[in-house]
């Protein structure tokens, strides 16, 4: 595909970066002061441009509010000790967006819209870049429907934007989860494999049940036997057994994730013992009973690495042995260490963008 | 609930109600002048008001964009000769939005602020109530979440809003559809029962498939084995093999229709044979192939009743006879003649606005 037009590029009159305290950011609550918008309209994607954040004007009877066309993406810029500027394994992001959008019946956009957008979007804006540790500009793609019509039928239009969020880290501290018995997030032939909005609702209320249990999270079992553990909240799933490294094969209920796919490679690359392959709840309990289980952690974009310190099933809770040395700390160390240039990426997954 | 605060009403300054014809309407495609919007804020319901059909200002963060939190109604209102204004069973709708809002995370809409609301918005709109044969004004009640922010967790504030769509007929003619094998719209322990915006995005794409081979609609069948009908698009799904009509229970995947429930009170008001229970694909295609299949129908408020003329599965179709009289074409007729104030209503379900 080629990039045909340029971006037009209109500048805020002024900026907000002063009013941040960058060595304390929340996750994901503070925009920087442009994001990139591009509509798709009859049939084509028209204008890319940057302007400054500001509210969408939608229609009431705009799809979005009633048919859930929406899906996004999540990933990260990084800035190194002499101010370059890094994007991680980008082009993957921008694959999966496509392949929400042909679940959800919205249009693909064109690689170089993307790309393209995200590196303009990033150079303007690449101050907003915090540097403390384990912060991160979070960089948020998505895209909606914004035709309008009671007519459950796709839009005919839609908005393609991505905006930028400095962040701090998502979790803080180590987490307590529940294997959910009941409720589940992905059907078979579903969307689970999509960033779709949808997914996300559906994950808040029996969240909200587990967090009234004290728990932070739910990890979510497959919806015919809630017997195979899926998802970790909205991560992939690892369990460290013995010294081997566990997580289950991506399906159409699953997200194909990029911190997941990372963590295998570094993990071989490492020369850890690794397997995927689908695992029972069972497997879990029996491994906590006999003491080989020594880690369960959630893999993503947003906390790269999540330990969990105990799980709940069925009324009773399992605790994990509280390491010196993790394969979650060493696998999230080799990660973060390539994606803010401190060492080197023989796996090409760096991108440079100034 | 006490309903304790009044309705703020702004007029619109002009009304758009000549621009209309009326004798010629689309579905869900023409809005009236007004809308009734409350927004929750602080924990609380606000001021409930009726303003002119406006668009929505909201922050590209606005969690409406990002995790799907969105839920809606629908349901109509009609005109009888003399003029007078009728709901059908409309507490049924809002008791059906507060469980999609619980399933959802989203706040509960007090019942009195959705029926007072939706009153005294019929009573401003009323001229907008079609009365052609097959028309009827159309009512979206809808809650999506406005509060914003990149986490993944529910909002903190919501709008409800009530629009009005003056519309014909949702199908035109004798549908022809296809029993999904692969993908579904609903997962054990999901949102299938409640009516959230993600549950029709993610059906469009199966429906595009099954157009491109010639069907108008998916009969979805269970994610886990696809060896039971469960709904027909958007809609219930009723089977008359021989005199008996039959339709499945509903479930957590399978919505709560109103036309159902009242086709099965009116069914039985009628004496007809009702069973309600589990139907396998198989006993479909034997029933079509032994020829006591002989009718196959969708309900729901759009379209009332949808005849089914074919069906298609495992790359073969399946013609269901031409009937004279149909369960369907009666059912339909009763119900829409309740509703219209054309029969007397023994069940209570017709409520009279002005
Ligand atoms: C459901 C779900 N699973 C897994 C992930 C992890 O994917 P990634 O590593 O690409 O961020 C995400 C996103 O963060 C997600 O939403
Ligand atoms: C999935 C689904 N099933 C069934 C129905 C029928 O419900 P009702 O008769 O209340 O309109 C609807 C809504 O129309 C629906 O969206």
């Amino acid at each position: 595909m080629e990039y045909t037009e340029e971006i037009l590029v209109e500048r805020a009159t002024n900026t907000k970066i002063h009013d941040v305290d960058f060595s304390n950011l929340a996750f994901g609550k503070i925009f920087s002061d442009h994001m990139f918008v591009c509509d798709y309209e009859g049939g084509k994607w028209q204008q890319p441009k940057i302007v400054p954040y500001q509210p969408f004007s939608l229609e009431p009877a705009a799809k979005i509010f009633h048919y859930g066309q929406s899906i996004f993406e999540g990933m990260k810029a990084y800035r190194d000790a002499d101010g370059s500027v890094f994007l991680f394994r980008p082009m993957d992001n921008c694959k999966r967006m496509n392949i929400s959008a042909k679940r959800l019946a919205m249009p693909e956009i064109p690689e170089d819209y993307f790309m393209n957008g995200l590196k303009e979007l990033l150079k303007i804006e690449k101050d907003w870049i915090p540097t403390a540790e384990g912060s991160a500009l979070y960089i948020r793609p998505f895209m909606f429907a914004t035709g309008h019509g009671f007519h459950a039928s796709p839009a005919d239009t839609y908005k393609f934007v991505i905006a930028f969020a400095p962040s701090g880290p998502y979790f803080t501290g180590k987490v307590n989860v529940l294997i959910e018995e009941k409720y589940s997030r992905a059907a078979n032939g579903g969307v689970g494999y999509a960033k779709a909005g949808g997914n996300y609702a559906g994950q808040f209320y029996p969240t909200h049940l587990a967090k009234e249990r004290g728990y932070h999270q739910v990890i979510w079992t497959d919806d015919t036997t809630h017997e195979y553990i899926e998802e970790a909240g909205a991560m992939n799933i690892f369990v460290r057994i013995n010294d081997t490294l566990l997580t289950v094969p991506t399906s159409e209920r699953i997200l194909d994730g990029v911190t997941r796919k990372s963590i295998l490679k570094i993990a071989e690359d490492e020369g850890i013992a690794v397997e995927v392959r689908k695992i029972k709840v069972a497997e879990l309990i029996e491994a906590a009973e006999n003491g080989s289980l020594m880690e369960l952690f959630g893999a993503g974009t947003a906390a790269v690495v999540s330990q969990i310190s105990a799980f709940g099933y069925k009324g009773k809770d399992y605790k994990l042995p509280e390491l010196k040395d993790t394969f979650g700390a060493r696998l999230k160390k080799r990660i973060t260490d390539i994606q803010t240039n401190k060492i080197e990426d023989p796996f090409g997954w760096r991108v440079k963008v100034c």
